[in-house]
């Protein structure tokens, strides 16, 4: 049933999806368009698409199932602009980082019985760095893939259908799926994966002040230093929209570690120390 | 010359330094010592000492060069106790993780001509956990190992000899040696590594609290959560003794973060976030 797929974005995830897909034993055609040509050119060049649309919308209107992989913002355009050109025969699914908007905007402009399907989907892997070169057929292998899917949408019959496959092919990736609300997505990512990076953003550069004239000293921290770093290349342009679209809760969790580093501070020679150290020995535990 | 060396304390730090004698071809003999038994049984057991001394002040007595690798008071003592007992036919050098301290008492208790001579070090090498049976002779390989020698010190030239071996063994393990004042090591390992651990112990320890009665959900954050979280499982026992000799340079460096966070927190919808992010990338470029 599912013969044409499109790919709108071919940065990592995009690019990632079409070598997935294709490992996954998916035989049908993938098409994809990116903002710039180079992208869409190294995409074409891994075979991770087959072809390289000229026009988004056309390809998203000759295709079963559409997946945006864009950053936040984009999505969101796309989604308004395809949602009058596409009809019950189509699906659309995205990989955003955040769902609460989009979630709304696919309540808002699609999933009634005429209109096309919305998927809101997240899957939790990638890089530090991002770019079609880095593209990898197994980057979903073992990771959590979310779908942010509303039981109160009312879809057509083959709407339900498109939407089924879809995950059946997000398993074949080898992800494994959940499904939650998107206002607890979004909470839940501010704490395991925002947290984290913009802990190791501050971290870095904090550290690229203190020590970043002195390379040797980089040296010093070992294994520990760069694993603590690493997310600190991620690039802002990944990340601006999830902190505008996600702002009160990762703020919340923001505060969160400040508080619990200065409490830390506080107990350097303090019993308190030990009980820090021990219930964060628990979470690596279980 | 140097036939007969002891290692005072076989946990993770004095059996891979064990191994890695021998892997530098070092033939003489090692003689082990630990609080516990079984740890000194498992460091003979993987032949990174080749006997076990019932009496650490005789073994180190019997021996040209003597490594204290334990927690930091515990090295304090052990050169208490050491000092009257060796001449200038020995050399005693530590693995600490500060050295302000051990290197005061270093200038207080050794180092002149009819002393023995003692070596302030510390290899830049761990893994989150100890214990002997994790011991590697290929640890050190690649690592930094600082050395606070002080210019002043009066040693005889056989003490000098004995230091300069120990430096050559060290090099032969693999690590590169780097040599620093006592003060100017405690505040660079504040930033490098005391920052790293303490920031993944507050992180670990929040995240526990917060989602840790759901296991599923720690998958959520793959690889980047749960590198940010690795040496949240480092022991109490390893920490409490680097956080009572180096507190007001922890304090420092956990204060920095905390702003650097609220910072972060408070610019998260403006330009100031694609600063943070570039200054980050910086650290991650060099």
């Amino acid at each position: 049933m599912i013969s044409r797929i499109s790919i709108l974005g071919t940065g990592l995830l995009g690019t990632s999806v079409g070598l997935a897909l294709r490992a996954a034993g998916f035989h049908g055609s993938i098409t994809g368009w990116n903002r710039s040509s180079e992208g869409a050119q190294s995409a074409l060049s891994m075979c991770a698409i087959d072809s390289i649309a000229a026009d988004p919308l056309q390809a998203a209107r000759e295709s079963h199932i559409v997946i945006l992989a864009m950053p936040i913002y984009a999505t969101l355009d796309f989604m308004e602009k395809l949602s009058g050109l596409l009809g019950s025969e189509h699906l659309v699914t995205d990989v955003g980082s955040t769902k609460a908007q989009i979630a709304a905007a696919a309540g808002r402009l699609y999933n009634t019985p005429e209109r096309a399907a919305f998927l809101p989907g997240h899957p939790m892997a990638g890089k530090e760095r991002g770019g079609a070169a880095l593209g990898d057929a197994n980057l979903f292998r073992g990771a959590v893939w979310i779908f942010t899917d509303d039981p109160a949408w009312q879809r057509s019959p083959h709407s339900a259908e498109l939407v089924k496959t879809w995950r059946e092919l997000v398993a074949a990736m080898g992800s494994k799926i959940l499904d939650l609300d998107p206002a607890r997505h979004d909470e839940l990512v501010a704490w395991v994966s925002h947290l984290p990076q913009f802990t190791a953003t501050a971290l870095s550069a904090l550290l690229e002040e203190e020590v970043g004239g002195a390379p040797e000293l980089k040296d010093v921290g070992g294994r520990a230093l760069r694993e603590m770093t690493r997310l600190g290349a991620s690039p802002y342009s990944m990340w601006r929209d999830i902190a505008l679209t996600n702002t009160s809760a990762i703020q919340a969790v923001l505060q969160a570690l400040e508080q619990r580093l200065a409490h830390l501070r506080e107990n350097l020679r303090s019993p308190a120390l030990r009980d820090e150290f021990e219930q964060a020995n628990k979470f690596r535990r279980e």
